[in-house]
């Protein structure tokens, strides 16, 4: 990355050849990574220390215009801002990204941040592929979360598909109990239809909340040349279990419509990745839609899109109206870069570990109770019957919970709501807790012990 | 701000009480506007030291669960991230903004980033109501630009008076040759007419494109009972001049349809502010959108919506699905509270100043090559004619200001491509150049210098 | 730390209040260690993250007079910076610490700087004590390194005891092959008189180099009258083992001359420091020199001077001429809160872990070529014979390590100079590594396995 | 400074290559200052921007061991650190500066710390020739205060010319009434003999407190074939005046005796520069000391040795004894890049307008309460009587001005100790103000008006 005319201008500064010479070794080392990423263009096996990370940002950002000492500035727009910290705070790409024509589009002021842009799509990419999808074509990294980011989805592929030229399009939806999916829905003018959730035995597990591949048909039919689309999820808390994408995705090819699947926080999961990777195959899956917090450990903020058909990302990131702020896109890249392969690799690992744990000590704390541990395999959670707490105090449980400083678990009280259950067949309340990726074991421990000691409380 | 006993707790380290005693006095001061921030709610007098700014953001940011030493974090999306330098750039914000129902709403975990939300969006509209639209009831920060911005202004617009239940909106917009806000309508499911410009005497200037208000009551009628709104515009490049919102406002209110202003960058312009003013009395607006880096300085990715009616803007915070980057709010306020109310002032004392020597320095240069300046008084641009250069090398202009190393200029083509001049009616090419806010005055004399070269060029 | 009245300003922006009531606990925790400093003024039980840190010293930096808006300033010297860096690299102490009087002088221009160095005095001295030296009374940071510190405490023992008022003072130093310390007495003027270093069985070990109480004795008497003060060693390479401080200290007290330590990175290692506690008891000892970047990991450039004599510490802080540079000390300060006590020794059960590792695995390396380890029992370092090496081929071992880009081994060859092994005793070549707090298991391991590539190269 | 293969590996990025091309004329044109300055090794003309400033820091600061990823340290001192703040309030160098035999030699650990030092030596040198001393041949940054370095002069000068080998060296010093150069002497074990200040006409200015040639030749002889150096000094609060530095060094190479000049805040001073310069000439200097935060507005601690003997200052750098804290370098080195050779010339002459407008507003002053400016010509400060303010009265001043928060105004009642004046022969009391490098004109008018209620608070 540096010239030999670099090295060569430090002599005679007092420090004798060899010295130098020993030093430019580990100096080029810290570099190389760098270089390396540029002409690999793949995630590094192992994570970069900060320095490297900030030395990549700094490069990046010093090829937009703002930067440049010499350019003389006369838009409307030219990436001024009134503090230094602003330039601290947005990773240094202080054009955003983007033009008016499109997402991805290079920005002619802003080449750095186009070319981060790009490197983090390219990385982001490579990184799910091994991770298990090598049949996805292009990753789009959007500056907004999983909710708006489905619909971002839905309104590229419509376009693609030239369908929503006269009327709004209507979406089925596989039954969730979280308002984002759907908004992200209605945001682009799109009409729900909810495919509702059951309780049971079913295709993934000995019980659990399930939809049923014939009733989507059903409701498909009786809506009949009027439903574009279809939303199906992977990822909800337990006693929710993955839908059968699989056999969407056959419903959808057969039928001609867009197949969506909301796998918010699925790139943690190979498992899941299997069955996205087996549904690309066996079917239709027009886009794939993925929180960058939840799995990637960013800030809250971003997600991103994949698919098996790069003409249709590019339509998704025409959709976008003009530039957007490049900090989920940086935040991603950063993130990636402190993990490397091998360091999210380990990371998987240990959320195994933990969801085993997770469900070993909610197993203990179920027996003491007399209480059930849903056996329906969520990847992620683990939920636990409270049959045996009075109606009127399960309410309660969350309070104390959430003053004894434990964040994340939900209580579900069917008796009140079922909402959050995702189905109307729940016989009982029960509690959920999350052992997803980044969590500490000693969360989980706390967590369990803490809610073992709101239940003695209500009862 | 710190306790009495924080200061006795000083005394007895080696250092006299009277040293102790003339220290504390500068200690307070220094934290003092961040107390009265809380207390006043309003845009401080004077700008933050960078000292002051962070203070802020690390007391805010560390009132979110995250930054919690003893919070045990079990949820699927805690705020954990895979590095520091996350959290550094994103301000501390790991948690974002907004919740599954609401971008406004405050969020369990993240009350600090709720509280960085409010105050923005109480900061920004003090702000502009002391600009000079008092009659504007309240602000909401939104993460993503101007296009966008437009849309989702739209969709809560459509959402609150219920308007979008069965059928796709049908929405008027005055001609601007700009992508990002037609797409902005596009992508939430809207159908656009556009109302053409027209070249010539207007209510504004002597000369420009602007739009008649005759014509878009031709437009409506000739679509009636189907046009749902409308999308005004303040802000174009110049011959481009501001619409005349009043009447349009009045139509609006007449006909019961939707009025949202495209206000890109206009807060920077007294007399377009009290167009607005006086619009808002007179007839009907819905919202008022408008960019935050174009208005105040900040990295592109926000926009600003205003709006007299506050129930309206929150069913627009309402419309947006899920949280998103708390990153474009954090970036005006940090913005905001670098300049304070007076560098704000004095930045738009300065644009003027520069809008005029940049229309100086053009007339000097067309009476030079025998052409004009159009005299449309279009507040931030200046358009001079190209008549005398030969159409064939009008384009080669572009490319030797960008070797030049000057950005922002738009040379319009008509012969090639009337697209940016707003109307088919221009007779000649032409150059645009800026004064926008931020632009220092150095900047300008080299451009038209430069401008000068590159015409002696393909003379 | 933080008013009632702040937590109520935070109301009704947005934020129920039973989330503000919640995150402002969590709020409390973060800056409860900082309030615990200044009331309970030792070093914190476990260690602070490095927002808590970066807090205190924003805390201290901000009670100096250049960072008080409203000051007038009209001084020489004002703590004025032409950059922002210079403040963060300074880590916000520009006015250095210290007066013209003396070195620990509240300086009324900085209380902050003058808290913050106290505040350090105090910090290392409860861990010191708390170590096993519980006889110390005070400890003085010192903003230069071991050699010139060792003159500093010279300086300040000579001038509290009056000593060096018409004659240079003779100091007595056992030997170790270190130039600083020498150099640090003929700094202060001072003439020196080496005890020389032998090799054998000694109080201390089966075999090594120390130094003879009795030949001590012996040069003593022969300078008889004129030698004003001793100073011993606790800290060298091996095979140099402690001197016999103890005794050595007997003596001083007997002769009525100074005795300093030169205790240079003897602060990881306990059992130096029971034989340290002893001396004080046994016998005189004015002074104990320590580094702090060899104990305490900061960077180069500072040491910490203790004393059992508060009024002695006092006179050497009075024998520096001005302010100094506030960068040692606030390193030490950043270091010792970062770690806290609990970091602190569990690194010093890390380091003798290491010791026992290097240990073993040189031993193997010797059996494997038949060599052997020096069995001095040095707390730090670990020495092997390169008896079997030809003499010529040993010079190459050191170029050798370099090139594998191994720092730290020293090969003594005494065919060529015995410096280095303190004495003109021993009887075949050897090399040292070292196994000191902060040092990575796997860097001993990967050196003693590059060691013995080296040595194969030259057999 | 960048490979042509590094620009190579951003094509095929999404960004096209003219887009590139573009970006990387900028890109280049930053980094271009850094190369400059290792190839031409002088201050720049213009100041650097803080990102160019950082890049140095990194590059310099990568090239230590201690940032080499793969390096192998097992010394005893391997520049490890126990938390990122170190490394970040170091500026990167953790390893200090110097080796135990010299301070400037080139540490073997830390190559890009030695180029560091070597750079600010060379670069402080080119600004101190430039600005009219082209007779200094070398400068050394010294990581402590004018006073300490004062002795350590001292102590390199008499080990160059091996004076000080069997007795104490005794030593002139004009009267300065300031601790520090005294403690610097005195400190490295040297003799003082002060020759006393004198008030009156001199060969300086009309009236002020001035130092006698012939006195200095009585007190000489009277110690005669006993003293080895004077200190001279060109630098006080008025009235002292500048020494008549050419006599004494006339004085001194007739003599063969060391002269040092303490130049403290000497080097904003053209016309102190030129007294140097000819002094040089005319007879003999050895060291010039001067104070970095003083003359280059860094933080408090470090010194700048210059000499026209290369081998002399090669001694002094000798005589330190160890490594040092790398701080009080890095420092210089970061304010003399933030201003440039401009920058720090237009300090200079911003200087003398506020030295002009200080004696000016306190003319007016003096004449409103029938006081008088002593005409003593000082380059910095101004010092008015206080005559008519009653004796008892004076001392209540100086806690009504710090009271009043300004810091700096010296008040000198020779009613109760005559120290500070530099004599015994002043008449009557008197305060002094500065207008040293870097005061902002403000603060003057300040001072000046709050010296103004001071006084007549206690007329």
């Amino acid at each position: 990355m540096w010239k030999k005319e670099f090295f060569d201008s430090l002599e005679n500064l007092g420090v004798p050849s060899h010295m130098l010479k020993r030093s430019s070794i580990g100096f080029k080392e810290i570099w190389k990574p760098i270089m390396e990423l540029f002409q690999q263009r793949k995630i590094p096996e192992h994570g970069w220390n900060d320095f490297q990370i900030r030395q990549l940002l700094d490069i990046l950002s010093h090829l937009d215009s703002d930067k440049d000492p010499r350019s003389i500035r006369i838009g409307e727009r030219e990436g001024r801002i009134s503090s230094v910290i602003l330039n601290e705070i947005s990773g240094g790409f202080c054009h955003g990204i983007g033009r008016s024509g499109e997402l991805t589009a290079a920005q002619p002021k802003a080449a750095g941040a186009s070319l981060m842009q790009n490197l983090t799509n390219i990385i982001v990419l490579s990184l799910i592929k091994s991770l298990g999808l090598p049949n996805i074509k292009t990753a789009l990294t959007i500056p907004f979360g999983t909710g708006m980011s489905i619909g971002m989805a839905m309104r590229g592929a419509l376009n693609y598909h030239k369908i929503d030229i006269h009327e709004k399009p209507m979406v089925l939806m596989t039954q969730i109990d979280h308002k984002s999916p759907r908004k992200g829905i209605e945001y682009i003018g799109g009409i729900l239809k909810i495919i509702p959730g059951r309780y049971g035995k079913n295709y993934y597990s000995n019980e659990g909340v399930f939809t049923n591949i014939e009733e989507i048909k059903e409701i498909y039919h009786l809506n009949s040349n009027k439903i574009s689309a279809i939303i199906s999820s992977t990822c909800f808390f337990a006693p929710r279990v993955p839908d059968n994408i699989k056999e969407i995705a056959k419903f959808a090819k057969k039928n001609e419509i867009i197949h969506i699947i909301n796998n918010a926080y699925g790139l943690q999961t190979p498992a899941l990745l299997k069955l996205i990777r087996q549904s690309i195959d066996a079917g239709r899956i027009d886009a794939i839609v993925q929180s960058t917090d939840k799995n990637f450990l960013t800030p809250v903020g971003g997600a991103v899109i994949t698919s098996p058909n790069t003409d249709l990302i590019k339509e998704i990131s025409k959709s976008y109206a003009g530039r957007a702020s490049a900090s989920p896109v940086v935040q991603l890249l950063v993130s990636l870069l402190s993990m490397g392969k091998q360091g999210y690799l380990s990371r998987i690992e240990f959320q195994k570990e933990n969801r085993t744990f997770l469900e070993d000590s909610l197993l203990e704390l179920a027996n003491e109770f007399n209480e059930q541990i849903i056996e329906c395999n969520n990847p992620v959670s683990c939920a636990m019957s409270l049959k045996n707490i009075k109606p009127e105090k399960i309410q309660d449980l969350g309070g104390i919970l959430y003053n004894l400083r434990v964040t994340g678990p939900r209580i579900i009280n069917i008796h009140k709501d079922p909402f959050g259950s995702c189905t109307t067949e729940m016989k009982w309340p029960y509690v959920v807790m999350n052992a997803a990726i980044g969590v500490e074991k000693k969360h989980i421990f706390e967590a369990v012990d803490r809610l073992k000691r709101a239940i003695k409380q209500v009862k």
